[in-house]
C-alpha cells in the first residue's frame, strides 16, 4: 500500500491534550451556569434529513450545508435525464437526503415540535454539540466548531431576557472575561422602519445595518440606497447613528422619535423593563449597553436581540449572541411559541482567553501527580499496588510502562508536567521508603510507603478533580 | 411554506434531559478512571479525508463509512464519459473526498504520525467522541454513536495489559457492573495456525473463530472447511473448542499443543505474564477470564486481545473490548510503534445499566433545588435577587418566568421533579419569611429570608454538582 501523509480536511483541526483541557474549561464553566440556571441538556443527532434543515438559513445557507451522500447504489435511482443536466444543486436532492447539523437552533425547533407531548413547557433547554458550515475557513471561524445554547421556550416573559443577561455575567466573570452585553429589540428597529415609511423593506434595512462594525455609516447608507431605500427615509434613521448617552438617555431620545409607532413604544417599554430589572439585581463584571444599531442578520428575531464582546485584547467580533425569536417552531408546524436564547462561542471565547492568558495553569497540563520510575519486574510488582492505592483516593498516578534508562523516565516526567516522581529501587523496597522528588522546585526527599497515600491525598486536595469534578 | 412533519434519520437519536444526564454518568465515570490511569484527551475531526479512511475497515467497512459531498459545483470537473456509467462506487472519489470517521482508532493513528514530533512516547490518551456508520439499525446499534477509547502507543510493555484490566475494573466497578474481562492473545491463534499448518490461512481461521458465539462450533467448522482449511487441520485445533479448567489450567494443556510453535509459546508467555501481575494486584469486582476462541476479526491485532460482558441480564453482547497492535501507525508511514488500547460502548453499557436499574436515581432528574413561585413584578424583584444568591453559592434554583396560575408553577415544578418550592407573596414579602414546600415529603415551613441560603446550602452538600463537580 502506497504511503499517505496524513493531513486532515481545511477548516478541521486536531486538539491537543493540553487544547482539549483548555476547551474543556471553558465548556465546563459555561456548563455549570447553565444546569445552576435550571436548564436541563439535550442532544440531537449530527446529521438531520436534509428537508429539515433547506431553506432555513437562507440561499446562501443552504450552499453552507454539508451534504452527506447516500449510502449503497444511491445513483441507481436517478433518471439518466437528471444526470446528463449535470446541474450539482439539483441533483443534490436525488443522491443525499442527510445533512450535517448548520446549527442548534433549528434542530433544536425540530426536537420540541417533535416531542411536544414529552415536554413541560416553559422549556429550558441546554444543549453543547459541534456544528458545521462548508465557510471559507478564517482566524476563529472554522468548518466545525462547537456552539453552546441555552433556550427558553413556551414564555415570552421578559423575566427570561433578564436571565440570560445575568446568565451572559455569571459565566463571563467565572471566565474572568470582562464583557459588554450590547442590547437592542427588533421591535424598535420595526417602529423606526414604520416610523420612516419602509416597513415593507425592514429585511434589507436591518440586514444594512448589521453590517455597520465593517463597513461604516457611509457605506451602510449606500447599501440602503442600493436597495430602493428613499434618501428621505435614511435622513429619518440617521440618528441611530449618532445616539448619545447612557442606556436610559438613548431611550428617552428614541422615545420622541418612535411616539407615533405602537411597536416602537411596545420597543422601549420592553428594553427599559429588562434595564431596570438587570440594574435592579446587579452584574458581577459585564455591562449592559443599548446598541440601538444592532441587528444581526437573522430574520427570526422579533423582541430582544444580544451581542456579546469582549472589553479587553484585540479580538472585537462576537463571542455569544441571542435574542428572541416568536415563531420558530411554526415552519414545523407548532404555533405560537415564543422562544428566546443565547449561543456562547466556544472557539472565539478560547481564542480572547489565551491572548489575554485567562486559562488557569493547571488546565494547560497534563493532571498526573505522581510518576513512579519502573525499575524492573520486582519493584514493578510493589509499584503497581502502590499506584492503585493512590487512585483509589482520587491522586493521578501512574508507572513508567517500562525498565528504561532513569533519563528518558524523567524526561517522559517533565515533558508531561508531572508534579513528582517517585523512585523505589532494590534499596528503597528493602527500606520500604520511597525517594519522592518534586519536579517543579527540584526537592527531595524520603517517605516510607504507608505515607505516600496521605501526602499525594493531602498535596491532592487543591489540585484533584479539577477536571473531572 | 408547507409544513414538514419532524422526524430525523434512522439510526439516528435525539436524547432527552434525563437521557443526556445518564449518559454524562457513564461518560464522565470512564473520563475521571481515564484520568486517574494517566491518560490525556485528544479530539479529531468529525470528518477525515476520504483516503484517509479507505481500505482501513475491509471491504464491508468501506461501504459503511458516510461520505459528505464536495461543496460548490461538484459535478463540474466530473468527466461525462464517467457520469454516463452510472456507477455509484466509482463516482465517489469524484464527488467526495471527506467521510465522517467510523471509528476512533484510525484517526487516532493518523494523528499520532501527523504530531509525531509533538508527542512524547509512550503517549498514553483519550478520546470520547462519536462516530459514524451506515449499517444496518438494530438493538444497540446505531448510525451515530460514542466510542470511548484508550490508548498507548509507543511501548511493548505487558504492564499496559495489566493496566488497560485494571482500567475495566475501575470503570465497571465504578458503574456497579459486575462483568467477566474475557482476554486471548493473538500469537496463541499464530501458534495454532502454525502447528495445524494453516500459517496462510490465519485470517479465514480467526474470522470464522470469532463467529463461535454466534453460531456455534459446527457452523464454525463448517466456514472453516469452506474457506479451504482441511479436516486433519480442523480436527487438530478441536482441543480449543473443548478446552477445560480455569485460566492456568488452560494454559497447561495448551503449552502441549503449541510445544512446537516459537509464537505460540510467546503467547503463553505473554498471559500467563498477565494474569500473575493482574492477580498479584488484584481486582475489584471484574473476573478475568482466558477464552481461547476470542479472535474479533480485526486483522490489526498483533498481541493480547480483550472482550468485556456483562455478569448479569440479557445482554449478551460485548460492551467493550480492545488488543494490543504492533503497526497501526505503519499505514500512515511511522513504522514500528507498537500499541495497545481499549474502547468502552456506551450505548451498551447504558442498555445493561438501564436493564438492571443501575442508573443512580439523582442522574435521571433535573437538578433544580429551588422553583420560587411568581406572584408578579413586585415579589419578582425579590425574588430575582434571593435566587442568584443561591446559584452563587451552587444551588440550582430558579423563577418561574411568568405569574402563571398557581396550579400550572406548580404542574411545572413537580414534572421537572424539582425538590422545594419556595413561596413567597406580598404576606412574606412583608414579614420577609418564605414558605418552603418539599415537593417529595409534601412537608411545608417557613423560612427566614436570609435562612434561604444557609438552608439550601446545607440540602445542597449532598447533591450538588454531581453532573458537573
Amino acid at each position: 500500500m502506497a504511503i499517505q501523509k496524513p493531513s486532515i480536511p481545511k477548516g478541521t483541526r486536531d486538539f491537543s491534550p493540553a487544547e482539549v483541557n483548555r476547551r474543556q474549561y471553558i465548556i465546563q464553566t459555561i456548563q455549570q451556569q447553565f444546569v445552576l440556571h435550571g436548564f436541563s441538556p439535550i442532544e440531537t443527532p449530527s446529521f438531520e434529513n436534509l428537508s429539515t434543515l433547506t431553506g432555513k438559513y437562507g440561499e446562501e445557507g443552504d450552499r453552507l450545508i454539508f451534504k452527506i451522500l447516500n449510502s449503497g447504489d444511491y445513483l441507481s435511482k436517478v433518471s439518466d435525464t437528471i444526470l446528463e443536466e449535470k446541474n450539482s444543486q439539483k441533483l443534490i436532492s436525488h443522491i443525499s437526503d442527510k445533512a450535517l447539523r448548520y446549527d442548534l437552533t433549528v434542530p433544536f425547533a425540530r426536537y420540541v415540535v417533535q416531542h411536544q407531548n414529552e415536554i413541560t413547557f416553559p422549556f429550558k433547554r441546554y444543549q453543547i454539540q459541534p456544528v458545521w458550515r462548508a465557510d471559507r475557513p478564517q482566524k476563529g471561524r472554522y468548518r466545525e466548531f462547537y456552539q453552546c445554547d441555552a433556550d427558553v421556550v413556551g414564555s415570552d416573559s421578559l423575566w427570561q431576557e433578564v436571565e440570560f443577561i445575568g446568565l451572559y455575567d455569571a459565566v463571563f466573570s467565572a471566565l474572568r472575561l470582562p464583557v459588554d452585553i450590547q442590547i437592542n429589540n427588533r421591535k424598535i428597529l420595526s417602529g423606526l422602519a414604520e416610523v420612516a415609511n419602509i416597513s415593507d423593506q425592514l429585511i434589507d434595512f436591518t440586514v444594512a445595518l448589521d453590517k455597520l462594525d465593517k463597513i461604516g455609516e457611509d457605506a451602510v447608507k449606500q447599501e440602503m440606497l442600493s436597495k430602493g431605500i428613499s434618501p428621505q427615509a435614511i435622513e429619518l434613521l440617521s440618528p441611530l447613528f449618532s445616539m448619545q448617552g447612557n442606556y436610559q438617555e438613548q431611550l428617552t431620545q428614541l422615545s420622541s422619535l418612535l411616539s407615533t409607532s405602537e411597536i416602537g413604544k411596545k420597543g422601549i417599554e420592553e428594553l427599559t423593563f429588562v434595564f431596570e430589572n438587570v440594574h435592579h439585581i446587579g452584574l458581577d463584571t459585564a455591562k449592559l449597553e443599548l446598541n440601538l444599531t444592532l441587528a444581526r442578520g437573522l430574520d427570526y428575531y422579533t423582541g430582544a436581540i444580544f451581542e456579546v464582546k469582549s472589553r479587553q485584547g484585540e479580538f472585537s467580533s462576537s463571542i455569544g449572541g441571542g435574542g428572541r425569536y416568536d415563531d420558530l417552531t411554526g415552519i414545523f408546524g407548532l404555533k405560537d411559541i415564543s422562544g428566546v436564547g443565547i449561543s456562547f462561542g466556544l472557539d472565539r471565547i478560547y481564542l480572547v482567553l489565551e491572548e489575554l492568558n485567562l486559562f488557569p495553569d493547571e488546565k494547560t497540563s497534563n493532571q498526573t501527580q505522581a510518576l513512579f520510575i519502573n525499575f524492573g519486574s520486582q519493584e514493578a510488582k510493589t509499584v503497581t499496588t502502590l499506584v492503585k492505592k493512590l487512585r483509589r483516593e482520587g491522586v493521578v498516578a501512574e508507572m513508567y510502562p517500562e525498565e528504561a534508562r532513569m533519563k528518558k523516565q524523567l524526561n517522559y516526567a517533565d515533558k508531561n508536567k508531572v508534579a513528582y516522581v517517585v523512585i523505589i529501587g532494590s534499596e528503597e523496597l528493602k527500606a520500604q521508603k520511597a525517594q519522592v522528588k518534586n519536579m517543579e522546585t527540584g526537592d527531595q526527599f524520603d517517605l516510607d510507603f504507608e505515607a505516600l497515600v496521605p501526602f499525594f491525598n493531602q498535596n491532592n486536595s487543591s489540585t484533584s478533580c479539577k477536571k473531572d469534578c
